[in-house]
């Protein structure tokens, strides 16, 4: 089972694909078409299994019709039964039950004010009647159209307002003509339990897909993909040549983008899960909030790395001879971080506790580290402004170069994203290619001025803002570690096993003096 | 008319206020019931219009049934219209158009394929007819659902599919009992266009509610709340005095988050607006896409005020009297920055061209001032260093202070999303505030261990941050600009009006000559 989810991912997933599909002849779309169907199924297989059940349920709701002695029971209304069929079994368990229980609860609430307004209306004649009706429907179809915008209403009941006013209408216009309401409105409610049924067995007991689930599982592939990410992040920008790493690039891009928009997939799925029974032994209801709170500072502390990857795609760069210098505590601040976030991914796919002394008290020294290394270099940081200041032929020499360095990395924009869209943007346009070119000669290239201004600045500048971020990333690091152990503590996860780390207590015991009592003074 | 998006913006509007619902006792609940429903009107008044607008259409509708003369026409299939009806009426233009094109197409194709499965099992026996179509339904109900996997067919016809699936499983399954099929097709599509027929007069010509304008409107408002933000964010960093400025802190968050979270938005606005037929009479197509591609550089853009935004909330920061030397030139830069996207606001808003010279001579200008203010004062990115090395015990006392400072501000935590989940977490557990406190107490207060530790690096570390991030924003700017261009260009928009501005000859003659020599350099 893989943990592909079904809310939104398809949308992101589409644009991409869109843009290529467009590019092609139709005679090759058609035949792509075996290869884009299989490889619907190979992403997910739990789509394939969906479909059959779909499949089967429809059959057997057909059987109420087809099969002779059933039908004498239940009457031409079975249909009613196949249309609840059709709208409610969705693809999650989740999905199923809130859109099952919202058709109920519509039909049954629906039904109850048709009674009501018959009652009403019994007496009066035939043109009083079909203006009441009539005045009924416009009132009940204006207030439930309102309501729907409530936001509380909107998330959870949507479906079942609009079930209710589609009931509403049917009995109320349909009693007219037909005498016996209450035959209609048993046989409906009739019918719409039978689909119910189905859809409900089918979901919870036929191999069921489980909302939240998936949630627990695209947690934990965020973890990991940030973790990824911030690893790629700091092993390019330490690498010794500069080299054209599109795969690098993508990795990192990859893996913090499904962080960036998860928040719309993580509501929907928290949703869906919210209305599952619960389905493990250990705790008495699924943390699903939680999951969204854990999303929250996910895509928070996303954003640093976001910032972390820009460093890399700036135009020019602190010399990679000065960044060596710092290569081994930055990268060792980084893996403490991964670390961090993979120990935190562990903790959540394990339903354990994670264990937080090691995750703060590693990267606590190498923080410690970091700063020794920069304190032990201060020449570094005056001698690149003084430097400049006596030797003005070199420095002119030293510009010229980096001159050159711009013009052959000025083909690098600012995020993969936009090199994709530009790429499928030329690819649409070709004929317009041209003048579009000349407009965006002619205009001052604004982004290559503003890095060469940058760059006299100071070269450490770019580093900093690099160092900068990683102990930013650390700080923002704590509140995921925060949301996540609450997570723990409402999910009810085991107790972390001590022993099996025996370099903690180790660890512990190198903590500096001086810290200790810093952390006294900011208490 | 407000610019209130209704796709998803609920959502979001919804996580804040429904924890505040919660908290209250269930008679507050339903007092506060009719303030709730006022303020859904006074959000967004068409709301109200579209809710009296539903109500018309079924009254509409439910004429059909009530009045005889139509009646006898049309008989009592005409509570398919009124299922239209209440399905297809949709909040904006272009959903409407999306839904009922869907509808009839998925219902004409079905109707299609039923009577070749009629045609192929006219002449077979009853048993062997009710295996037939048994059979059908199963593999059409499958192959359907599982169509509904590709991300094309999800994005653009799911709802034609489901009304195909359900049409299909209608009219096969009926047709086992009733003879003349044609007559259920013919009933079924007649009424079904007579629905869709009212629900796109109401929506296209009633009050019309384009998604187009909505995505058009939300687009000018990301670009005024960008700029709104970075000029709080500025304008706080830069302050004199620290104090609690939450409204400050408001006027940032609320105006990148809406960037941030924007992308569903989006998309779903555009994929309706693409359905809508022009509303200018400028231009033969809505560039919808294009609006995407400006929404997603608007985004990356915002990661970066994001990090900026950072910069204001780590805990120990660069002295205020350190900030204060560069104010003015990273004021008047950030200035430019509002400046150049209150610039392309306006002239999306005005469906005008924007100025690229004006935009970037003055970005330009404001990044050399910067630039100089950093050169000359070289001795303060050394001096900072320097003396900390000589005078220790001066050093120790400031750092005692310092250590004051911290724990002054050491409650502001790093977002103001975090805050406010805490806070609402703090007001739904009082009765675990206890355990959950020590548990916070007991493990090592990571954040600010870290931002402890990095203070030592250099004093001038973070403004050297804050000014990278700032150059980078100028960068990302660039990328802004290129798509808001070629938004105009698509969507044909009137030329600026160069006369209107007389500064802009005066700051271009200002540009120094040794840029113009680095921009060939770099070209």
């Amino acid at each position: 089972m893989s943990n592909k989810v079904h809310v939104g991912s398809t949308e992101m997933e589409e644009g991409l694909r869109n843009n290529k599909w467009k590019v092609l002849e139709p005679s090759e779309k058609i035949k792509k078409i075996p290869k884009r169907l299989w490889d619907v199924g190979k992403e997910d297989p739990r789509r394939v299994i969906h479909a059959l059940k779909v499949g089967i349920s429809l059959t057997l709701v057909s059987l109420l019709y087809l099969m002779e002695p059933l039908f004498k029971d239940i009457g031409s209304n079975a249909i009613w039964a196949v249309m609840t069929v059709v709208v409610v079994l969705e693809f999650s368990a989740g999905a199923t039950l809130c859109k099952g229980l919202n058709r109920g609860l519509g039909t049954l609430i629906a039904g109850s004010l048709t009674f009501f307004i018959e009652f009403v209306a019994n007496d009066s004649g035939k043109v009083l009647r079909a203006i009441f009706i009539g005045t009924a429907v416009f009132i009940i179809g204006a207030a439930a159209t309102y309501i729907r915008f409530i936001p509380y209403i909107k998330k959870n009941y949507d479906y079942g307002v609009v079930i209710f006013l589609l009931t509403f209408n049917l009995i109320t216009v349909s009693s007219y003509r037909v005498d016996s309401v209450i035959t209609i409105a048993h046989d409906r409610f009739y019918t719409i339990v039978i689909g119910c049924g189905i859809c409900l067995f089918m979901s919870l007991l036929v191999f069921p897909i489980w909302s939240g689930e998936d949630l627990h599982k695209t947690t934990v592939g965020k973890l990991q993909g940030l973790s990824r990410s911030i690893e790629a992040c700091v092993s390019e920008y330490f690498e010794e040549k500069e080299k054209e790493t599109s795969d690098s690039k993508d990795r990192i891009y990859e893996g913090y983008q499904a962080v960036l928009d998860s928040k719309s997939i993580d509501e929907t799925l928290a949703l869906y899960a919210n209305w599952e029974p619960r389905h493990t032994r250990r705790c008495h209801r699924f943390p699903c909030q939680q999951y969204v709170k854990v999303g929250a500072v996910l895509r928070q502390f996303g954003y640093t790395v976001v910032a972390l990857h820009g460093c890399l795609q700036t135009e020019i760069q602190t010399p990679r001879s000065v960044r060596a210098l710092f290569k081994d505590p930055c990268v060792r601040l980084a893996g403490e971080v991964c670390k961090a976030l993979s120990e935190l991914a562990d903790s959540i796919s394990n339903h354990r506790h994670c264990s937080p002394e090691i995750l703060s008290d590693h990267l606590h020294v190498a923080l410690q580290d970091l700063n020794s290394a920069i304190k032990s270099q201060p020449k570094l940081f005056l001698g690149s402004n003084l430097h400049r200041h006596n030797n003005k032929h070199q420095n002119a020499v030293s510009q010229r170069n980096r001159a050159n360095a711009v013009s052959l990395s000025s083909f690098r924009t600012d995020t993969s994203a936009l090199m994709e869209y530009r790429r499928s943007f030329k690819n649409n346009n070709r004929s317009e290619t041209t003048s579009a070119g000349e407009r965006r000669m002619l205009r001052p290239q604004l982004s290559k001025i503003a890095v060469m201004t940058s760059l006299e600045f100071s070269e450490a500048l770019p580093f900093a803002a690099f160092v900068s971020l990683l102990v930013e990333m650390v700080a923002r690091l704590d509140n995921v570690i925060e949301e996540v152990e609450e997570l723990g503590r409402i999910a009810c996860f085991k107790e972390y096993d001590n022993t099996r780390d025996p370099t903690a207590d180790d660890v512990r015991c190198e903590k500096p003096a001086n810290v200790v009592i810093s952390v006294g003074a900011a208490e």
